[in-house]
């Protein structure tokens, strides 16, 4: 069982319960605000039924069993929501349940450019009465609030059927907590506040216990029949619960015509506004949803789509199901951040509940890069959630000691919520982070309002942070000690590079920034010197013996990991492994002085960057799903590009072949943007350094063909790379001025410029730890 | 209020409810198997009440907010257990309670030479009834199972008096943890399995509920009254329940006359014998005691602790509250270790339940030198008990993918049971410091049978331990790394100098054991080699630049703490300050290098002593007690002898002037033995480095004479310092040759040795952080 190859959907034949927890994660649609999973109709079977709304937790305290000063105490957990996209079926006395009878037919379709999830099915029951039912379901990016769905049935002869529409707060999930007091708090996390049912419309509003945050969910129907049996009226009802509203239509369908239900569906939530505003919020959703209409909401969903295409899509040619698994990852990151609107984009974004929800440095590192060049105002609004927790960031930094803003490792509101610190608050690359995806954002807009706006206050708050976390040392210039870099199988180390040079490009831009803007920024000329002399000694550390950069101090002398007696079940390393363990070898779990090659490749020379990836690649592990996609992009510029191709395909496969056999908590946000960075950065060899875009492309073997396209600082551009050449293309705009291998080129509306690619050297493929080759396809 | 300077005893007069809870650990009784809070007899009013055997505790699940492969998932707490020291007295009809009434005269004294607490109270009841009580209570040394209380009466009129006495299980006490799993596993942890009251004897059997262990209290009574008042007769019951034996007597007692009661107790603890066996157990040692009889216990316990004096003796002039210090730090030393007998020896002994009854390296960097210098077979005693968790240090060893043994960081049992990695598990140290402690206790003692049968074993076993560890680099030689040393102010670094010279001098040991023992080591020869090659080559970082030993790589690199700015009440930091910021500066908690100067003096030169000495000073602030008895060794050894009387006097008082403000939760005994150190390896200069045992004896100016004994391979020696001249002589044995300020002296039985003490070099005292100066007598 596995997808069909398609190049604009993603399609699933035949039922396969066993699979059905991945595929509701495959299948989850979002809008950024409300995810829904792909569960059927139905309701069950099912796999880890989910419905989410960005933000909404709950809250719980942290267990330690030994507990320290400024550890967190509240964890956050993401909760599921009031479902609704329960539909039920009784053909005559039998329930719809795809467990019992005959699916005759049964198929599922992702449909990338109408954005919609459909199902079709030719279900026979157990006693023999036929139905087919076609549903499709939608998640409205141009309408936040509201979902809708569709629902037909279609039976062969004359047949009862009786429809059942849910609003079901509280579904019982198993808990995913080992701890009992955690799952004891997601256990019925909604209490209600208010239930009304009238007409085909009801509402149900709940609030968290302790958390306090407040929502609301509701629905609206209509009902269609082509064709009744005689002299039979429909009969429809609704009522509601506490946790429960129905809407029921019992119909008598003459065979071979169809019975029609939309379900209009509007979510809100808010920690402020009281029940009463929100059951006004999602009302008026719903009377703004069917004024659109069924058909009207498909034809917003499928603009928005084209112009989300026009801007973004990449075509390759010679690999059909990476072209699908392409556009599957473009897809899902825009369900992500389309409509967060300063809410965080989640590791899973709304597909799952996998890290409870948490947003990572994911989010700027791997997701906004492909976001600020394809739907620039969803990489703004992502950067105005950390932009509106500034104040817990700066709270946090206080309580640690520090100056400026800390942001959270992990978070839902932008309170930290890591109970292990040494991976978590010790991991301050995440504020450095966030710096860069606010200088890479305003470089590829030149966005004004938010430069002076957020961007400089974010800015400078980090780079006070930098100074407060660094020193100037006799021995080494400007060091940045104790703390974590991005590979997570060391810990609490000093000078990483990725760090310190992210914090060296945080505060020159904050220098920058603050002379800019001095009324925002605050900052004594005094001050903005500081920064910029810091930025100029930061410490690097070098290993002359061995003519490569350590990914921190002393890890080149530290113990080689014994792959060759690690057996392929031992993977990932962390689950068998103690930390102590992992952190004192050179063991990588993750790309990280490999990334920092990428982010900020202009801090090496090319012998160092293929010195140093060589010696990385031998070591580095790939247990994170972070790595694949930034190790292409390493390998493409130092020239193994079949190499970089495995990693690319790795990255693109991630959630489709469930490699990490745990999709069913939801897709792989980064590796899947991990996808686009490949190509992108990886074969077309995009960079940005300050403010610079330039391209390198350069073809794998396995591609006759690649085209990509992305947006800076207004200006649509398409670049195409096929048979030596490169092609670079404005799509919308007049004209853009780059580099391509190195030369200044011009690129004008109308007059696509042709360039040859230099050849590529030819290299030795590099060693990799035993077991851990990606798979070649 | 305060103690009472007198040179044998530590007495408190008055009654000061308030400093009960501290009274309650200095008057604590213990043989090192019972250990008995110094609770009144009556049971209330209390601090916090206490009865503990050592090694009986209760299990418990460890939390994690965030799991690690290799975490222990049980903790172990110790029990206070069921209470025999409960005896209450009725005057006529009002309880005697030192809350109500008057007390006229109230005072409890700890004699050092009987081995008992004593108390005499002169109380007038609410109603003008006046008595005065006696008792005396001791914890036998001589009769492990058995403690004992006089308890005597004396009514200035004719008095009914009713006396009760208990055995009294899960006592109520509140939790002291946050926990509430934890706090509910320690709330009634003991279950009955039996009871018995029959005439004056009753005993009680108990199990508790998770780690199965199984206990029983007996107690027997012998009642006499001097003077009846007329035509009375006494009337004595006897009654249990599950958790409760009562004793009671009503009296008719004479005006001045006296009644007396004498309670023997006995306790008995197994994981594997069965109720009857342990009732059996106790009831046995009852009647032994009983046949010893009171003034029988009292004489066999005051010839005990002559011996003891005889060879552990130290005298001071010039400072009688000092003198008392150190004799009840010894006193709590022996109580800590005499009857252990394969125990471990907790942190607090068995005075207190802090650190929830756990033994750490304390014990034998701390404790065991005192033992083996005065009590060996005690020493010896505590490595058995480490030697009997073999199978779970190699177990834990396993479980961290390493070989050998891996002693465990705190426990009870011998599992690990730290919940905070970082400064539990990695450090490794432990192991090294048990194969410290064992190689001194072989080069001390030289007992063959110990090095056959145990001391080879645990050195192999933890030399394999640092094979795993360590790997051989290109760089530096043989590297430890990602380990923590004993500075809990910094985690998880390379190179740990104390950590290194510990290990250099275990795979030495382990080296010489298996030469010694070819047939318990079972190491072939290559083995052995690569432990001496590792030894030779074992990395040890040094600082060119500023000419000093980092205690670990990078250590001087670190930012330096703001001590100025650090007020006194942010101490200790690690309540205030997050690890990570402690982690990444040069602040330190407790000697490391120092104490690495102390233990491993022979790998540093005198000058890089003084240097290193005066570098470390200027940034230890002594957040724990196992510090300042070190520093001293060290400020004495360097020429700062006032400094070191300084950080002896912290030592001393650490617990009789509570300067941690936490000896409620128990004794501190390594900075009990850390003043004995202060005093025998600073003042005294004794070393015992590769067995060469040395003196290089000095007196600061607050002191006008010192002498102190201890025991070397059987020979009794004391030492006397006073006026220039230092004099050596042997208590009891033949001869003894050692080294003089490094001048090789023998002594021989009956011929002392008299010399002169080289002149001091004037020296600057060093500077200190600021604040943390130890206090100035």
């Amino acid at each position: 069982m596995s997808y069909a190859v398609e190049p604009w959907q993603l399609r699933w034949q035949g039922l396969s319960v066993g699979n059905l927890h991945q595929t509701e994660s495959t299948f989850a649609l979002s809008n950024g605000h409300i995810g829904m999973r792909g569960t059927l109709d139905e309701g069950e079977p099912r796999g880890l039924p989910g419905t989410y709304l960005n933000g909404f937790y709950e809250q719980h305290q942290l267990p330690y069993g030994e507990a320290g000063y400024g550890y967190p105490e509240a964890g956050q957990t993401v909760v599921n929501v009031t479902d609704g996209k329960i539909i039920r079926l009784l053909v005559e006395d039998e329930p719809l349940d795809m467990r019992y009878g005959t699916a005759i037919e049964h198929e599922r379709v992702l449909d990338f450019r109408s954005g919609t999830l459909r199902r079709r099915t030719v279900w026979e029951s157990p006693t023999g009465r036929r139905v087919t039912v076609r549903s499709e379901r939608l998640v409205s990016f141009t309408q936040r609030a509201v979902a809708a769905i569709r629902y037909e049935v279609e039976p062969e002869e004359d047949l009862q059927l009786v429809l059942q529409s849910d609003l079901l707060a509280n579904e019982p999930i198993q808990s995913r907590s080992s701890d009992p007091r955690v799952a004891a708090a997601l256990d019925a996390p909604l209490v209600n506040d208010f239930t009304m049912a009238e007409k085909s419309r009801a509402v149900l509003c709940h609030h968290t216990k302790v958390s306090g945050l407040r929502m609301a969910a509701a629905m609206e129907h209509e009902i269609e029949a082509v064709e009744l049996a005689e002299g039979t009226t429909p009969r429809t009802e609704i009522r509601a619960e506490d946790d429960l509203a129905r809407y029921t239509a019992a119909v008598d369908v003459k065979g071979g015509t169809c019975l029609k239900l939309t379900k209009y569906l509007a979510y809100g939530w808010s920690g402020q506004r009281s029940t009463p505003a929100l059951r006004a919020q999602v009302e008026a959703a719903l009377s703004g949803a069917r004024q659109t209409g069924w058909e009207g909401l498909l034809r917003e969903q499928r603009a928005f789509l084209d112009d989300f295409w026009e801007v973004a899509d990449i075509e390759v040619e010679g690999d059909d199901e990476l072209q699908q698994a392409l556009r599957f990852a473009l897809f899902h990151i825009l369900q992500a951040g389309a409509r967060g609107e300063t809410r965080a984009i989640p590791g899973k974004g709304l597909t799952g509940p996998g890290y409870d929800g948490h947003a990572f440095w994911d989010t700027e590192m791997f997701v906004l890069p492909v976001l600020t060049y394809t739907v620039p105002d969803a990489a703004r609004d992502a950067l105005r959630w950390r932009h509106s927790t500034l104040d817990k960031a700066r709270e946090r930094a206080e309580v640690l000691g520090l100056k400026g803003a800390a942001f959270p490792w992990r978070s839902i509101n932008g309170a930290e919520c890591s109970a292990y610190w040494p991976a978590g608050t010790a991991a301050f690359h995440v504020s450095g982070d966030v710096a860069y995806a606010v200088q890479q954002y305003l470089h590829a807009t030149n966005d004004e309002a938010f430069d002076r706006d957020e961007a400089t206050e974010i800015l400078v708050e980090t780079a006070r942070l930098w100074m407060s976390l660094g020193h100037h040392d006799p021995h080494d210039g400007f060091r940045i000690d104790g703390v974590t870099g991005p590979d997570e199988y060391s810990a609490i180390v000093d000078n990483n590079v990725y760090t310190n040079l992210v914090a060296q490009q945080n505060l020159r831009s904050a220098a920058d920034a603050a002379e800019r803007h001095p009324d925002k920024a605050n900052a004594s000329a005094e001050e903005i010197a500081a920064w910029r002399k810091a930025a100029d000694v930061m410490a690097m550390p070098y290993d002359e013996l061995l003519q490569v950069h350590p990914q921190a101090d002393n890890f080149t002398r530290h113990a080689e990991w014994d792959f060759e007696n690690t057996p392929a079940e031992k993977y990932p390393l962390l689950l068998n492994y103690p930390y102590f363990d992992l952190y004192r070898r050179q063991v990588v779990k993750q790309a990280d002085l490999v990334l920092a090659m990428h982010v900020r490749g202009d801090a090496f020379t090319a012998e160092e960057k293929a010195r140093n990836f060589a010696y990385y690649e031998a070591r580095t592990v790939r247990d994170s799903s972070l790595s694949a996609g930034t190790q292409a992009v390493l390998a493409a510029e130092v020239g193994h590009l079949d190499l970089a191709f495995d990693y690319l395909v790795e990255a693109a496969f991630t959630d489709l072949h469930d490699l990490h056999e745990n999709v069913t908590n939801g897709l792989h946000m980064a590796s899947l943007a991990g996808a686009w960075t490949a190509l992108v950065a990886g074969f077309g060899g995009m960079r940005d350094h300050g403010g610079e875009l330039t391209f390198a492309p350069r073809l794998p073997d396995a591609l006759t063909g690649l085209s990509f396209r992305m947006a800076f600082q207004g200006t649509r551009i398409a670049v195409e790379v096929r048979g030596g050449e490169a092609t670079y293309r404005i799509v919308d705009g007049t004209e853009l001025t780059t580099k391509h291998h190195g030369e200044p080129i011009t690129i004008k509306a109308g007059e696509p410029v042709t360039v040859p690619i230099p050849k590529c050297p030819e290299l030795e493929r590099p060693r990799l730890p035993f077991g851990r080759e990606p798979r070649r396809r």
